[in-house]
């Protein structure tokens, strides 16, 4: 027999989304319980300890400036932050000819330069035309909807191949899917949110400025400590069955009666419960639609991180490359080296489906080349494929092939029934980070405590 | 502890796909094992006996006059069939007009019907240029991909209200699905596998043309019936794990251990399935974006056909109704008089949103405003909602939205290591109907025997 728990509100998911609501919920003095398949807690944010104890995270680990809702929360719960080391020079990696810079953008040619900016103050202005809390209602939404990043890219003038490969690589690396699939509306969204295109492409002042004492995923930890056995952890759920006054939340050994749910999970994995009733055929649709691309992050670990001593930042890139973007990823300490190296995408799945050994020599081989010899020989190396974590299915979030914003867009953040839906897709400001979850979390708890 | 079983194939869904399949490998002194989610076979055909012991078509019911493959299947189990009602005056209500007319067109302008038969021969020439095997490399594949079939029907130069209305129902009717959400190459490559679009709408020499005595269903009875045990009910398959040598396959209390696998389910239901090693993300995507659409089908039964007597076909349309069509679907004996009738896509889902009642009242409305006060009180009323069916999620067949064809197309019959991929869906010639369904049940066997 299944254990049965009464509770007022069952969340679905111990991300970072699910958790705080969670947390307000409780703080509010209601009854929750989290159900959560995983055996750990922090959704797409996981640190992991090397065998020396010092966290490495595998997955979501940047902090913005500007990303006020997780910065408090972990405030609230006693954690602190650090600052993304900067220092030295950048590479950029082209054929056989290595760049070397420093700041945002790399030494190509003027004209390159100009037209990238160009560029980018085109997409910052559009997305000042996207309305935050309903991009589908902005006056050229049918349009921009209508096409995908990749159509508007080759018509975006960038001059230079190599221009061009950094750009695309560089929004791949926002959506992680095949551009094609990606709308033109979301990218606005996307940008939109987060203020301005550069935001989510820097270190300094940007999305990748901060990262976590003692990892991304300690906070979590902490709000799941403060929650104690209110989180169950290995409770995958299966199906949702919404009554008149409750629903039933059905997780294999675990059955909670609630008298709402929140859904944390991806979009992908919302359409995989089975609900009573079954979800409209738009919901589904948008669910389909909303899938997340394959991302890996490989944590490449040395003694010590040798590239600051020789005037390297750790930041290289080379789009299409076994190691297309590093940033040096080391803990506040300095110690050990740790260089968080990424594939996006379909470079991504090129990568993932050789064996380790091959892909391990193709990563190395490319640290090699821009860091010298001694990048030739890490002392761990901690690979992610997100798009084969079961309970994820592709990172960093779920990026909306065209047609479905306009379509399904409001459906986002509607109820259905007793069903609330938090998550960092559902969220504006912060889109698809983990600060976007946190503000996610946060609505869905005050949704509920409005109705109650 | 769950049954272990091995066999040379494990065919995972017992629609005519998987059944045929395993028909036809068995024959080749094959061992085989199908595994059926749900307590019947058949998939989207579902024969129900009404009290009286008649059999009613709740699903899939009509044969085209070259559905071979299907004619064929059902000679070698001793099925035969029987012409569709088509005698009389059909009829097409707008507003608060009701047109009466015979043959395929109704009494509505010339213009109008000038420009209808102009859109239908555009579409049957332009289908022409689709190559049936592979329509993503038409010449004009990428143009007719990237736009909706909606967006096509918008520009088709139909003219009057209720020819648009007319023709836009009926194509919505071969989807079932928003016909924004539906390729244009999709409908091109539909008619290309029927001949024309007309053979898709007629009952005379078209789709709709012959019934099953003893209900569609019976076929796949009497197939099942010759596999006896090897086919196991209750057994939703969970998971797919592939070796070097084997597959197993796991559904609940089975697992089963087999050289090589044919998946059957509809492509959303696919993607469903745990596999191991995970499907690719293009794959995913294709079986994401995939969906099938809302269709409800409600057979209203009467002692007896009625209609006929009246001089009335049975055959009646009005886009938008709780009755969009209507068809005489009676037994060959012609008795009890039975009358299907059908909403789609949008429509349906609008009507599956009321209470019973209040459906029942609409439908029932709509048919004695049509048939006259008779069909007011029938003896049963059994609807259908496709969309809420577990393991079909929507009828009659997947629609591919812009994009999808000519990205992933070539991935709806490749193999993905030991797992073969059957289902209307991957069929070219009578793509989406029964016939389509067994094609691709008699090409994955032919595939396997091919490769053992």
């Amino acid at each position: 027999m299944p254990e049965r728990i009464d509770a007022d509100v069952c969340v679905v998911g111990a991300g970072y989304a699910g958790l705080t609501s969670a947390r307000r919920l409780s703080q509010n003095g209601k009854s929750v319980v989290v159900l959560e398949a995983r055996d750990r807690v922090g959704g797409r944010i996981w640190t992991q300890h090397l065998s020396d104890g010092s966290p490495v995270d595998r997955g979501g680990a940047w902090l913005g400036p500007k990303h006020d809702a997780i910065f408090a929360l972990a405030h609230e719960v006693g954690v602190s932050t650090y600052k993304t080391w900067v220092k030295g020079a950048h590479l950029l990696v082209e054929g056989d000819r290595t760049r070397r810079y420093t700041g945002l953008i790399p030494k190509i040619s003027p004209l390159a330069i100009a037209t990238l900016a160009l560029a980018q103050a085109k997409i910052d202005r559009l997305s000042k035309q996207v309305p935050l809390d309903a991009p589908w209602t902005a006056k050229r939404a049918a349009e921009w909807d209508a096409r995908s990043v990749a159509w508007w890219l080759e018509r975006s003038g960038i001059r230079t191949t190599i221009a061009r490969d950094l750009f695309e690589m560089a929004v791949r690396g926002l959506f992680t899917g095949d551009l094609n699939d990606t709308s033109f509306l979301h990218l606005l969204f996307l940008v939109r949110g987060h203020g301005s295109i550069n935001t989510l492409f820097s270190i300094k002042g940007g999305s990748q400025e901060n990262m976590v004492d003692g990892g991304a995923g300690s906070i979590a930890q902490r709000v799941a400590g403060d929650l104690g056995d209110a989180v169950r952890l290995n409770a995958p759920v299966r199906s949702i069955t919404q009554h008149d006054d409750h629903v039933v939340v059905e997780a294999g050994d675990v059955v909670v009666s609630a008298r709402h749910a929140v859904v944390s999970v991806p979009p992908a994995l919302a359409g995989d419960i089975e609900f009573d009733p079954v979800l409209p055929a738009d919901r589904v649709a948008l669910y389909r639609a909303a899938i997340a691309g394959p991302e890996s992050k490989t944590l490449v670990v040395y003694d010590e991180p040798f590239w600051r001593a020789d005037g390297f930042s750790g930041q290289t890139s080379q789009p299409g490359s076994a190691a297309e973007v590093t940033l040096d990823a080391s803990p506040a300490s300095g110690s050990p080296g740790v260089i968080a190296s990424f594939t996006f995408g379909p470079v991504a799945t090129r990568f993932d489906a050789l064996d380790p050994t091959e892909r391990r020599r193709a990563v190395l081989a490319a640290l090699t080349a821009r860091l010298g010899p001694r990048a030739a020989s890490p002392t761990e190396f901690v690979e992610t494929a997100w798009w084969s974590e079961e309970w994820t299915r592709g990172c960093s979030m779920a990026h909306f092939p065209p047609g479905i914003l306009t379509r399904y867009g409001p459906l986002l953040r509607e109820p259905f029934g007793r069903v609330h839906w938090a998550g960092t897709e559902t969220s504006t400001t912060s889109h698809g980070s983990i600060d976007g979850a946190v503000r996610s979390g946060e609505r869905t708890a005050a949704e509920i405590l409005d109705r109650t």
